[in-house]
């Protein structure tokens, strides 16, 4: 059951389609303040709290205080308070009670989950106007469902999309990326995109290309394509202000930028220079900005990822004017020209994604203008559907791969997400996996790190175990940052036949991974699971931090420490150990119930199938469309297992059509027996 | 045996004081290159790398690229080169050949660990003259003890700094110092140092009062140690440019700071603004420094932290004057101003320890003017020493306490250190436990981190988790920043029992941890001890990471992970678990060899006592002065063990007399036998 409060006049973030109740009186289980602005509730030792999508620590987010509040920090600490996205939903679930929240607010938002006081959860708006979402009725994997129900279906890429891609900022022209394809090919490792950063715009203005480095990208994408390869371009939210750059023309003529209090356009630094940022909260510059997407989809370009959308600000112009003069007006005040310099250090280095610059730039809404700071988490989330409500009028019937740094709920419907700038750290690894359950939850289903990191030297073996947690993610992308060592993975010669095992093991399992990936999308259901949603009397499985399971049959527990060879796994019932040592050779072993410690080398991928289950193997392939549902391998526990299998043809819209399903029938191992519903 | 290779005509950093042969030819397992700068050996799969001392990652250092370069950076991320201290000593062991290895160079030296190429080391420096030491002889431990024999007998402390200390960024009064000792005594929580850090000082000027804060310093120490109370206050490398104040006018007249190339004191700004660095490079300009701790210990202080002396930079005088006029240039040529000051944002962001900077000054050294970064890695260490042979002389048979942030091996002889400004981040108490080992082997045994993390906000979790590890390491401090959550543990009346436990429990157990202590300080040993040192030839011990032997009989295995009710621990043999509940009542329980999960509540405190060990339990006390070794009871496993029991008066500087080694024998439980050595 889920019912809606409403407290003062809530800005409709268009985040719910589904339905609900309107609450009498007060929501249960909280304490709402006179102002409406902050709703708390006590909690017991032994409650956990899931949810909050992309957020630092663990997946249950118990013991600190986070803020929704998109932000481009690049370093994903311990102690952040926000990352890219605003993801305003929990789940509270404990002995007594266990019940949902959504908070749909499109400002601030802090939640204070025992951190302040260890037994007490407070949410509170900066702003006023709030709609709060209250969701019962069974455990926390059932309140997930409905809530994911509340907030319609997830985003599906084309199937393409779950291949391997890999990025670089960046790869800077034709032939650099001919050489990647080509060095993927050539050390027998499969690979579906390549990624273009930023560099292969011209002067980085959105929907143009650099024609020196790359001289016809349509014939490239075209000459890729043949080889089962996408090129997948990165769009910025900045629009750079450049005369006769027909993006910045048009905007300004038709007030499609965002605006100062007077009117003119806001205007701030990133990549290109000073920009504009189109007012994608704007319906009618939201269709205007989607339609330049065609400039690349005509080209024959099928999937982006857009970037530095919370908006990213590296410095207003107005903040430069105001500090400008500064020196010289300390001087004035008796210090020495240095001194006066070196007193602007702090300003200097505060320039960044400043408060003050987000409260002075404004939005035509629907709802009338507003400020920026009480929309701020709606804007990288418009531009993601600034695109795919364009998509879906330019080519209504074919998927396009889509994917945001910055996001909210709502925006999970138009595109999926990565997980924006991460590092080369092995924490940074099993955030990886802690953030999967969370982001599922609220609707983020394609999604994926970074895999091997992105700033910082990876080391060999970091990027291993990257790549045997991603290959069973979504969205399996390798990406890493200007300068640093360089993580294509033909690289590694000594690790050459691992990789290969990785990336191909993900194509063999691929009708698994897909499979289980539309039906969560279909079903409002997640895609990786926490051990606590799974087994929710278990104690033990309560507290697994580093598992989950991916889809019914498969659980993962990769390895994360380094020089590690081998951690330890709970199993919450008798699983069978699956042990990949080449694509062709694997291990099975029956153990049982509880504590292990599992040894895993560098050059294997190893996983757990749940008893009673099964997961079918495809023969593999060097892309995603060599991948077929023919003649599949069932890696299964239990003689009865059987499992509800979803094929499409992977690139068009028509998912519901009941042919999809087949029903896999474990016999003899390895040996699949088809057979479709009502057989 | 240890032998040394000579390359160059090296710098003597004074960091040998023990027996070594010279080495004929080259050593064995190195490749050196012609130019005597670098040093490489092929790394086996099964290989182990040890020691470096204070550095980031795993107590086997194995996979990453460390540099020796002392550097005031206080995120220690994964993927940082360089910490406060350059510690060049590392242990190479693996199935075919275990040896040891000391770079004697005080420039920047390079350690890549399998980083660069999995499978091999190298070592090198930038500057050239290398005195290179191979120890050989032994597994990993006994390299250890070897090369400490050859360092020198680590500084020892006063036993009252095994005591418990708090600490912040600032107590700014003498109201505030003594609130904080009532807290503590209010909260039955036992206290034995206030720490005072810089704005005791008048102007952050070393050495002076801030008189308005606290109007009689001496009064106050005096009034605190009737309740066994010390202040220890900060001293900073930089000495502020004031006319009139007399460390400035002496230090200038006599030549005593670090110079320009043209003989003028160069000058930097840090927390005082402009200062000159004391040459403590130069012995009389050394002594001449040290000196002036009298002005302190003549009010009653014994105890010091040496600070900010990699020497940290905020920025330089020269580097702040070519930047004052480039605004002006930069408009000159065209942009407009508030552009050109854009332009110089990477200029001010990248103004702190600038190698630039370092490169810039110079000291006058026994050999002879040396250029700073020439000798930038002694520099701290030096500091520590000027303090160290200054209380040597003024009161030789006492102990005072010092520890630096800055170090060298060869400073060990003179001060501990701490581990600097960490954070408040679950991966740094992990990261305290790691760096233990390798800095013991690198002589510093008086050490420890900043317990519930220097920056950004602690959890009541968190301070909980690491008070349970800091309550085993010989420098138990609680330190914070300007601005976060109050870390004083009474300030958390949720916690108070537990805090009493742990912080009561690390007096209880003082008998044991002194004695260990002093044994490993005389004997040349290591105080924290990885598992791989104790069971070399247990596969499964020499990989954990994640515990430690504190002295010879105890084993920790702390919680480190959020919401963790408890933790996998590996037992190499049968022990014992104790787990403490409160001062008083423990459980005892034996378990098995293997893998373990093991629950721990947030109040209590879990160890385990090796077979054939014990450890001497005192009753307690609310200061260490109270901790007598009179009536201890005897934690022990196993009926006939003996222990070897260290105890002095723990003030005198006498450490050898035999009297202070009694050897105490477990008979029936809770019963101990005093045997003097020879009864």
């Amino acid at each position: 059951m889920i019912r809606k409060y409403v407290y003062g006049t809530p800005f409709d973030t268009e985040a719910v389609v589904g339905a609900y109740d309107l609450g009498a009186d007060q929501p249960p289980w909280l304490t709402v303040s006179a102002s409406g602005r902050r709703f708390s509730c006590p909690l017991e030792e032994e409650d956990q709290v899931y949810g909050l999508g992309e957020q630092v620590r663990g997946i249950n987010k118990r013991g600190w205080r986070y803020v929704s509040w998109c932000s481009d920090d690049p370093y994903h600490l311990e102690t952040a308070r926000s990352l890219y996205a605003a993801h305003n939903f929990l789940i509270v679930t404990g002995p007594t009670r266990t019940f949902g929240l959504f908070v749909e607010h499109p400002g601030r938002v802090t939640f204070d989950i025992g951190d302040t006081k260890r037994d007490l959860l407070t949410i509170e708006t900066e702003g006023e106007g709030v709609a709060l979402y209250l969701v019962e009725g069974g455990g926390p994997w059932e309140i997930a469902r409905s809530f994911r129900k509340l907030i319609g279906r997830s985003y599906i890429p084309p199937r393409w999309a779950f291949g391997y891609g890999q990025s670089r900022w960046s790869y800077f022209s034709a032939d650099e990326v001919r050489q990647v394809a080509a060095g993927y090919r050539e050390a027998g490792i499969p690979l579906d995109m390549i990624y273009l950063d930023i560099d292969y715009m011209e002067g980085y203005k959105d929907f143009t290309v650099n024609t020196e480095a790359f001289p016809d990208l349509a014939a490239l994408s075209a000459e890729l394509k043949e080889e089962g390869i996408r090129l997948v371009p990165i769009i910025d939210a900045g629009v750079k202000v450049e005369e006769g750059y027909p993006v910045y023309e048009e905007g300004v003529s038709k007030g499609y930028f965002c605006q100062n209090e007077d009117g003119t356009p806001f205007t701030a630094a990133v990549w290109p220079g000073w920009v504009h940022f189109p007012d994608v909260l704007n319906p009618e510059a939201r269709a205007w900005f989607g339609d330049w997407y065609r400039v690349l989809l005509d080209q024959g370009i099928e999937g982006f990822w857009n970037d530095m959308n919370e908006p990213a600000i590296f410095y207003s112009r107005a903040r430069m004017e105001e500090l400008a003069g500064e020196k010289e007006k300390r001087m004035a005040s008796g210090k020495t020209e240095p001194e006066a310099l070196a007193s602007m250090r702090e300003e200097m280095g505060t320039l960044s994604n400043r408060l003050e610059d987000y409260r002075s730039f404004w939005h035509n809404t629907p709802a009338g203008p507003m400020r920026h700071d009480a929309v701020h988490n709606l804007y990288g989330g418009s531009m993601t559907r600034a695109a795919g409500e364009a998509f879906a009028r330019y080519a209504p019937d074919k998927r396009i791969l889509l994917f945001s740094r910055s996001s909210y709920i709502g925006s999970h419907r138009y595109g999926g997400i990565w997980t924006g700038d991460n590092y080369s750290w092995w924490s940074h690894l099993l955030l990886n996996l802690q953030q999967m359950p969370g982001l599922n939850m609220c609707g983020f289903l394609y999604t994926g790190a970074d895999l091997g990191g992105f700033g910082a030297d990876t080391t060999e073996d970091l990027l291993l175990r990257w790549m045997s947690l991603g290959l069973f993610l979504p969205l399996m992308r390798n990406h890493s940052t200007l300068g640093v060592r360089r993580q294509e993975l033909y690289r590694y010669p000594d690790s050459r036949a691992a990789f290969r095992l990785m990336v191909g093991l993900r194509y063999r399992l691929l009708p698994y991974l897909y499979s289980e990936f539309m039906k969560a999308a279909l079903r409002d259901d997640l895609y990786a699971r926490p051990l606590a949603f799974v087994y929710p009397e278990d104690d033990m499985a309560r507290q697994v931090e580093d598992q989950l399971f991916i889809g019914e049959s498969i659980m993962i527990a990769p390895v994360y420490t380094q020089n590690a060879k081998g951690r330890y796994v709970y199993l919450p019932e008798r699983m069978k150990l699956v042990r990949f040592r080449t694509l062709e050779r694997w291990d099975e072993e029956i153990l049982e119930k509880g504590h292990h410690y599992i040894s895993v080398a560098l050059d294997e991928v190893v996983f757990f199938l749940r008893e009673g289950h099964l997961a079918p193997l495809s023969a593999g392939g060097a892309c995603v469309e060599q991948v077929t549902a023919e003649d599949l391998t069932l890696l299964s526990f239990g003689d009865g297992a059987a499992y509800e299998f979803y094929w499409d043809d992977g690139v068009s819209t028509d998912y519901t059509d009941p042919a999809h399903i087949t029903w896999l029938r474990a016999g003899s191992p390895k040996e699949a027996f088809h057979e479709h519903p009502g057989n």
